[in-house]
This record gives structure tokens, C-alpha cells and sequence, in this order.
């Protein structure tokens, strides 16, 4: 971390500010300039509120130089996250493919959708209980009843499920869920990231529409914080002036994220492009980038999903994407960027 | 609503769809050119899932025309909405300014800057005792604790206050507050707002970092169909390319929240810019586009506030503020844009 | 295109709009409701000028259902553009690499870099002679002298060059040069390209960084339409919230163009990231997505190149990239995103 | 700035590197921990070149400290720069208003704006003459013939005139123009920003839709390189995913350049927004946070104009604003954010 003074700060307030930082356990590295002056910090600056200081008079400006996450760190953690998902490996090389359909409707569509992303080749099935929509009357979810039609899926075909839960309320709800889903939209809800710490399966943490990479690494940190390590991350689009898709695909956060953190990290090129014709593009391209998994929206009648149709794929176009992904995946970009 | 047909539609696909709108009483005109066929809807489009539609094989694009929300649109309700908070009146030309520490942080604390905002003019009080903060390592605010020393300063000042929302668990401890926040982290949080449609107190609403006005009010919306018809808009600044402030705070939104809906219009210029010296201009210029009031945070230390310091007035800076903003408010822009 | 008229409009507003559309040829087609009328316009809307119809009074709102290029959609050009390139083929099937430094700096560094990108595997050379920096106190390129510099590296070598135009008084020297580059920031220089437009050469377009890909294609449309119909369209990354990297390289953006038009696309992993180690899993990507070429960067010394040494690969880093795409190109997408 | 060099660098590298920063004049201070070295320089960096640094090995990020433009920078030319645009001055407490249409169309029409604008108050008169429109359909602008009329006007009015310049060649018939504007689509038009600091005319710079502050400061920087130390900022809207109105307008672009840098700052409130119902409240706005002009388009006929009627006033509606302007600038903000 560098701080920059003023230029004549005021003698005790520096004072001060040093003996500060000294308290902190923190080297303070002195460079004096015409126009201003540098403290540069060496120690563990990851607790150190950036706030605070920027709001003493004689500080101009401060400069992180060190991330501010250590348990999601790959610099503290070089070797690659693994984890074991109901006996299904993700991350260190072990690729897989979470499909099914967006809404949970019946237990007719759930269990047929997961019979045929099974026989395609998905390792993890997906399907919402809870449904976050951003109109009041749009419809939210089979809930509860949702939850059982998709472990029962989960029965007959051996797949292990990830679901998203919308409050930590319906915590007890998922007792029986493999992987957790945080959305986009709940990335940020500190209370049910630090709860989530608390449970032992894997939580999967999708990018918020408008999240930098570092208030990704910060969420999932949440989760490690309170002693659960093990965490997904999602890049599934952002949000930016481009308005010709729901979301703009942001595929140098697979390189990136793989080579600030250990953990694995998948692409959801369904939510990110919403439209059906885009998935099969960007799935190859995120897997060419690196990902370590898809998330990958299949509905056996998109015309009449009760949401999200737009973008599912039919069973038979999933198949062919499934042997399109396996047949790039040897020639993707393999190891870290730098 | 329209609806732009492909080319060559299959006959049979076709039928269908129009059999399925008339089934929801919508009159369909239709025109035919050489490359498209439009259907114009006429009649309440508020329910019809846009992306069921957009999942069909023969349907191109749909625009929508009508707003997405009735509850809170001024088409509907052409008198402005007027609060009644403790006695205090917020919107159809009540002004007011809410102001307060970003966090409480002891009984002295907040009771001395309830004392100063009030005396300087401000008609609520606001201070975190539940906060978001990035990092699990930062200081989460005082909590219950916090709440009981937010509402000593009020009984000791006659203020009402406001203060934020985390998650619905929280809820019964907020029986004494005035006015509950939901911070910009939330405010896609459909399964607290749908909860907060069934208390009966005034929510304020922050605009979310990457929200749209439409989906602003369509939380809104999710409020009032509930049954709580007591909301209050605020903006606090979006997340955009530009580097240089915390957020870029749109005050196009104040005239165009304005005009698309009834209730009152606030602006946060402390979270917007983050930075103290932006605060009274930034403040000016809300006031002078229209908005119905003001949140400011104030703390008594600034350079020693456990949050947010870098953005927070003195009291004595606050003080110059409201005389300013009570000297321009006879100028400021009256009236609905159009 | 739909006109949305308001409630209630005066009659001889209406009748007078009536006759304009008619007098343009067009078709109109009226809906009408209880809250507004539907004007629907069949014909071509092309020429129609939007701003014109949004400041009639009785207008509340024009939603445009046709694209509003023509010589460049490719709902009218069916088939891929295949560009001729001094006997390098470019589109339709030919994928192209062009290689070579940002800047031109001397005979030895362009024909060296020429030398080994040429038998890595290239097929065009880039290099820049006039630089858009942003500042004034940078290195502005050789200009001229550099221009012959480049053109003497493609005699030794017999690749065709690429470079960049910054300003119409420069065209003259541009005679020998086989493709024209317009830059990110000329992207909307509507002279420059209407001048292009009067050129027998290839011009590459490379999309503004904060430009959707409908201006895109128009400022494609801008060269077409001066009778020069040889264009190839370029993704360099755009500019977002997202700071890690230098722009957000939008990989949809491929086969949405591919769609949308019949030019070729290909993607710029160098400049839209600013990092040398992501270009080679951003090449990848780009490559599965269905990209017709790649613009890579190139210096036999990129810790000393006088600019953007950051992102440039060292030859041998570009050979192995070569061969990675090389390797990955027959399992990358095919065909067009419907 | 600050470097930041990874852990255990090469000596040799590092040798190199303090020499070559040496031979620069550059002091450097070195703060040695456990993880990485920072380097301190101090001195004038605004010549060294980042993307330099950061192409090294052993450099593992670099942090400016210090603003790279100089010419422009506040902190040397500490009192605010007055022009005296033919007698009429803006900046340093004059406050002027330019005013006219979006594009000059008629002698009649170009003259009876500016007969109207002169009476309501407008200090400059505006009128496009060369247009640059995103279609190649679009009306183009009366390009060298409505310059004439332009002149015209001024004669009869007395107003100083601003008119936009669209590329080099147009230079000569500027001659007579008072204000040369740059457009947004022309602020990193290096070319021609290098050109017009060989004038001796002031130049209108309009930041560009995704410009950052420093951005147009270093484009400013480079007209005063060239000796000409006469220009105007133009805040006009940046592009964001807000999708309501044409751009978004960033007001704290006003206090923060005026804080930047002693040049004088206007507001464009109408392309800003783009809707003709916004341009009063974000006039006020713009007035209230302390900007020295503002720049607004007024049509006799806004619903026949050829271009941007829509965010076109009325005569009667501008002279109102006027009005309203006066009235609220004594209770604008004065001074400088810190």
C-alpha cells in the first residue's frame, strides 16, 4: 500500500499517521518529493480500511498494492481447488457441464430434462426452485415443492444438483442440495455469504451484473472467512452500454480468475448472451479460454418454459454441444497466465 | 406491445399465437409488409412474459410500449405521493433532508451529530448499524446494539429515522424504526422487498450500482403489490467507466423518476461521489433538477469514522450545506418534465 | 419501424403525419387502443430519420424494427464477403493472422518481426506508422519514413501490410499499402471513412470503444456506401466498468456480426486486453467462436518497444500461438448463429 | 509513480531499470518487503512512458501518483483562465450561455434563432454546419455554404460564434469562426488537436461518450502544447447501460475539472439527454454545481428541424430558461472542491 501525503502536511498529523501505522505492525518506506511525499507500507495491509485513511486531510491518495483477499488467493494457494461434488471432480483439470432448465415446472419436465442432459453428458444438474424476477407478477418458482420434484430428478439419474437460494430463510430448505447457487444479484448479500460460510457444501457464486473480479475474490473470501473453503466461481455477463445482448460475456475473467485464485471457475454462457443461438459460440469460446465448467440452460420445450425460454437449448442441441466442447477441449488454453 | 413476426411464418405456429393472445383478452392488429409481419397489442400488457414470447420460433424481436409497472406510474397516479413519516412530510413539495453517520458507533457519537443535524435543519436521521462492506475483514457495523442507540438519538431529538435493511431476519428488531432502507445491494432482493410490502412503513429504495429506472421502479412495484404504498425513490449513483468518482451520479434520474412516477424523489450525494468536497455541489445540482430531498452522511470526526470517513461532512460543513441548499431551493426546477 | 402516437392527439397533427409517411412510400398499418395508438410503417424504413418523427409533439415514442444498413446486412447478402488481399484471401471460410509490431521503429525491428512472423505463420503484417496517443508527449509514430519502412519489409517478405490511417491528408501515402486501418477512436471520423469509401482497397474497421455494432455497421455502410465494398470488421475490446483489463474484449460480438452481415470479423486479443499473457487464451477464444482472423501483436523486444510493449508477444510466444490456433480452428464454431 | 517489482528480481534487470530511471533525473526511493519491492520516483514523470515500465519482467504494476498533463494542471496555473471570445468573456465568474440550432438550415432560419437567442440573453451563437450523423442517409449538414450563413447571422446579431470542425481539410474556411468546436466523436482526433493548437482561436473540446477526466485534460494538453492556451471543457453525457435517455450527464465532471485544471467548464444539457423536457432541470443542475456556460440547442421549428429536434427548445421555452438561469446563479456553488 502507498500513501500519498500532501504536500506540507501538517507535522503532528503525520506524526500521528505514522505512529499509526506503526501500531498496525506495518514498515513505513519514506520518499520525500518537491510536490509531495510517498509512505510505502510493507506488512499484511488486508486489514487495513482504505477508507480511513483516505479521509485524513493529509492523505491525497492511496494506492493498493497488495489484493486484499488471502484465502482465495493463489498466491498464498499455487495449487489448483478440486472438489468433490457427490463424486463428480471439478477444478484442477476435472472439467464438467451443470445443465437443465432455468424454472423447475413439473416433475415430468425435470426429470425428463435431467435424463437427457445425463445421457448427453452433464455432470451436475441445475434447475431453479427459487426464481429471482424482476417483475412482481412474473412467475417465481415452484419453491419448496420445487426443491423436492429436482432431488427426486437427482435420484433417478445419479446427477448431483446446484440451486439458488434467494434468502438465507430457505437455508434449511437445501439440506439436501450438493452445490448452493448465489446469484448475481446476491452477490453482495454479505449476511447470506457469511452464513453460507458456515455450511459444509460447495456454493456457487455468480459475478454480479456490475462486479469487478476483486468484489468477486472479496465474496467468496466471505465464504473461506467463515470456515467453508469451498467455492465456484461464475462469470455469467455484465453489464455495460451494449444492448444487443441481455449481457456482455466477459471471457477474460476465466484467465484472469484463474490466475489470482485457485478456485475453479465456470462460465454460464446461457444467462450471459440470453439467446439460445449464442450459447453454442461462447460455450466453445469460454472453454478455449480455459473454463473449467459450463452452466448451460436445457429445457425439453423452450417455446413454452415458464422462463427464460429465449435462451434454453433443446436436449438435441445440448447433445451436439456436449461433443462440440469435448472435441475442442484438448486444444483449449491450458496452465496460468503468467 | 408489439410483436415483429419472421418472415414466412408457419401457418399453424402462427394461428396459435394469436389464439393464445386473444385468450388473454388483447386485440391484435395486424400489419403485413414484405419482409415482416408487426402484431400491435392493444389492452393491459403488464403480465405477458416478454421472454415466453421471445422463446417462439416465428417471433422475431417484441418492443414493448407500455411500462412494465401500474402501481407506480404516474400515468396512473398523476398526484404526487405525499409521506407522513413521524410528522414529518416528504414528497409533493415537502422537502427534507436526512442526514447522519454512515455507521453508528457509540451512544455519544450519534447522539452528538443528532443534535447538530437537527439543529442545522434536518428533518431525519439516518446511521448504519447493520453494513454491507465489501470485505469480511472491515468493521459490520453495531448491529442490535446499533439500532437501540440509533433510536436513543432519536428520542432525544424528536428525529425520525431511517436505517438500512440487511436481510429479512433483521426485520423484527426494525419495529421502532421510521423509515427502513434498502441499500443498492438489495434492491433486486425480491424476497425482502415482497416482505416489505406487508409492513406498514415507508421503504426507501436505492437505486442499485447497475440498475435501470425501469427496474428501480419495478422494486418499487414489488413493494406496493404487497400492499405497502409507502415508498421513496433514491438515486446514489451508478457504476460506470469513469474512474474518478466512487459511483457517477445521474441526475437525469430525479426529472425522469419524476415524470414516470408519483413518489418522491431523494439523492444520496455522499455515496455517489465518495469524496466530501463533491457533496455540496453535487447536493446543489440534485436540488436544483427537482428532487424532493436530500441524504447526507455527517460525522462529527470524519478522519475517525469507522466507515466512509473520506465521504462525510462535519457538522459545521453541513450546516453551510443546508443554508445553501435552503437559498437555491426557490429556484430549483418545479414541475413534471412533460 | 412502430410509431407511438399519444393519447388524444390533435386530428390534423395525425392527418398530416398520415400524409408524410404516405408521401415516403410507405405503408401504415393503425392499432388502436384505449391509452394509445400503433402506427405500424411497412416499407423501407431506412431513410427514414428518427429524430425527425421523435420531436412531433403527438409522437410519444418510434421503435425501429429493420436494421438501418442495407449494403452491409446480410439479410440481403447471403453469402460470406470474401476479400482478395494481394492474392491473400480474407472470409468465407479463409482465416487470416496478422502480425507484427505496434510500431514501426526501424528497418531492422519491422523486417525482423516481418521475417518471423512470416514463417510462424501469418498471412498479413501490421505495423503503425502515424500512433494515436494520448498524449502529446509520447511516441507519436515514424509516420511517412515509417510507411516506407513497412512497405519494404512486405518486399522481403511478400506479405501484404496493414496500417493505420489517422487523417484524410494522409491518404496519398497510403498508395502502396495493401489495407487501411480506421482506429477505434476514428471509427466515427464520418469523413475519413466517406472518403475510404471512394478507394479500391480493404478497409479495416475497428469498432469504437464505446460503439454498439449497429454503429459498427454503419460506419461499414459509410465506406459501401462511397462504392468501395471491401471492408473487414474488427473487435478490440470495449469500455466498461471492469479495470483489470485494459478494454472488455466482447467475444459475442463475433458471431453477432457474422449474423448480422456478411463482412468478415475478426478480433484484436492484444489491444483489448493490454496484457501479453491473456492474448493467447483470448486468441483461442476468439478462434472457437467462429472469428475469421486475428490482429496480434508482435516485437522482437517488447520490454523495449517505444509503445504498448506490454501487450506484444515475443516471436516465439507467436509461434506457439500459431500453432495452438492452428490446431484448435476445425473444432471451433461453425456457420451462423441463426 | 510508484513501481511496483515483483519478488526476487534479477539483479542485473534491476540494476538496468534504477540506472535507466536515474538517466531520467528520476529519484528514486526503494521500500524493500517480504513479498515485493516498490519503487518511489520523484520528479517530473509526466514524460515517462507506463506501457514502458510495464512490458519489463520485473515490474509487476505501476502506479501514477502524479497528473500526467501540465499545461492543463490546476496546481501550476492556480487562477482560473478568462477568455475574451470577441469581446465576450467566459470563465473566472463569466457565466455565458451559448445557444442555436443543432444544424444551420436556412439563412431565415439561422438568423431568426440567433435574432431570438441574442434577445433572451445568449452571450455566443451555435449552428452546426458540418454534421457528423452515424448514417450515411442522414442529412449531412450545409457544410461550407452554411458557414456563410452562420457569418451572416453573426453580423447581424453581434454574437461571437462557435461551429464544429470535422476534420483538417475544413480548416480554412474556420477563418472567421470565433470558437472552434471539437466534437465527442473527434476528442482523441490527434491529428487535428495538434493542428489546432497552431490557431490562435479558442477551442470548444466536447468530452468524448466514454472519456475519462484525464482523457480530455491530456486532449486539451495537446492544444496547448502547440502554443495555442485557449480552450473550453464540454461536459456532454457519457455512454452507460442506462438506456433512458441519450446519454448519462455527469455533473461532477463539473467541480472535479475545475478542481483538475484552470480551464473554464460547460454543460450541454441537450445532447446530454436528448430529450427537449430535461434540458431545464439539467440546465439548473449544471448552473447549481458551478459550471461557467452552458450550451444549448434552440430551433424555431423544432418539429421540422433536419436533425436533433428533438432535444431542441423552443425560442420562448429557451428565453424562460434563460430567465430561470439567471435566477438561480447567485446561489450556485462558488469556488473550488478543495
Amino acid at each position: 500500500m502507498v500513501i500519498v501525503v500532501r504536500k506540507d502536511p501538517d507535522p503532528a498529523q503525520l506524526q500521528s499517521l505514522m505512529d499509526w501505522l506503526k501500531s498496525l505492525n506495518m514498515d513505513v518506506h519514506v520518499s520525500r518529493g518537491e510536490n509531495m511525499m510517498l509512505l510505502g507500507l510493507v506488512g499484511d495491509t488486508s486489514t487495513v480500511d482504505i477508507d480511513l485513511l483516505m479521509a485524513l486531510d493529509i492523505v491525497e491518495d492511496v494506492k493498493r498494492i497488495q489484493e486484499p483477499y488471502k484465502k482465495v488467493n493463489r498466491k498464498f494457494h499455487p495449487d489448483d481447488l478440486v472438489l468433490d461434488i457427490g463424486g463428480v471432480k471439478l477444478g484442477g483439470g476435472n472439467f464438467q457441464i451443470i445443465a437443465g432448465p432455468c424454472s423447475i415446472e413439473s416433475q415430468e419436465q425435470i426429470c425428463s430434462v435431467a435424463h437427457s442432459v445425463k445421457a448427453a453428458g452433464a455432470g451436475l444438474l441445475r434447475g431453479g426452485a427459487f426464481k429471482p424476477r424482476t417483475s412482481p407478477y412474473a412467475f417465481q418458482g415452484m419453491r419448496g415443492k420445487g426443491l423436492e420434484l429436482l432431488l427426486e430428478a437427482s435420484r433417478q439419474t445419479g446427477l448431483p444438483v446446484v440451486t439458488e437460494i434467494m434468502d438465507l430463510s430457505q437455508l434449511p430448505l437445501f439440506e439436501n442440495v450438493d452445490v448452493i447457487q448465489v446469484g448475481a444479484r446476491n452477490m453482495q448479500n454479505f449476511e447470506l455469504l457469511r452464513e453460507l460460510g458456515h455450511t459444509n457444501k460447495p456454493i456457487l457464486i455468480k459475478r454480479g451484473m456490475s462486479s469487478t473480479l476483486e468484489e468477486l475474490l472479496m465474496s467468496a473470501e466471505y465464504v473461506f472467512s467463515g470456515g467453508n473453503e469451498q467455492v465456484i466461481l461464475c462469470e455469467r455477463g455484465i453489464r455495460t452500454f451494449s444492448d444487443i445482448t441481455r449481457n456482455t460475456l466477459d471471457l477474460s475473467a476465466v484467465p484472469l480468475l484463474k490466475k489470482l485464485s485457485h478456485l475453479p471457475v465456470i462460465v454460464d454462457p446461457s444467462h450471459a448472451t440470453g439467446i439460445a443461438s449464442l450459447v453454442a459460440p461462447m460455450a466453445l469460446a469460454a472453454v478455449a479460454a480455459g473454463a473449467d465448467g459450463l452452466m448451460v440452460e436445457v429445457h425439453n420445450d423452450p417455446a413454452h418454459a415458464l422462463c427464460d425460454g429465449r435462451q434454453s437449448l433443446t436436449p438435441e442441441a445440448f447433445e451436439q454441444l456436449v461433443k462440440g466442447v469435448n472435441a475442442l477441449r484438448p486444444y483449449a488454453f491450458q496452465g496460468i497466465a503468467r
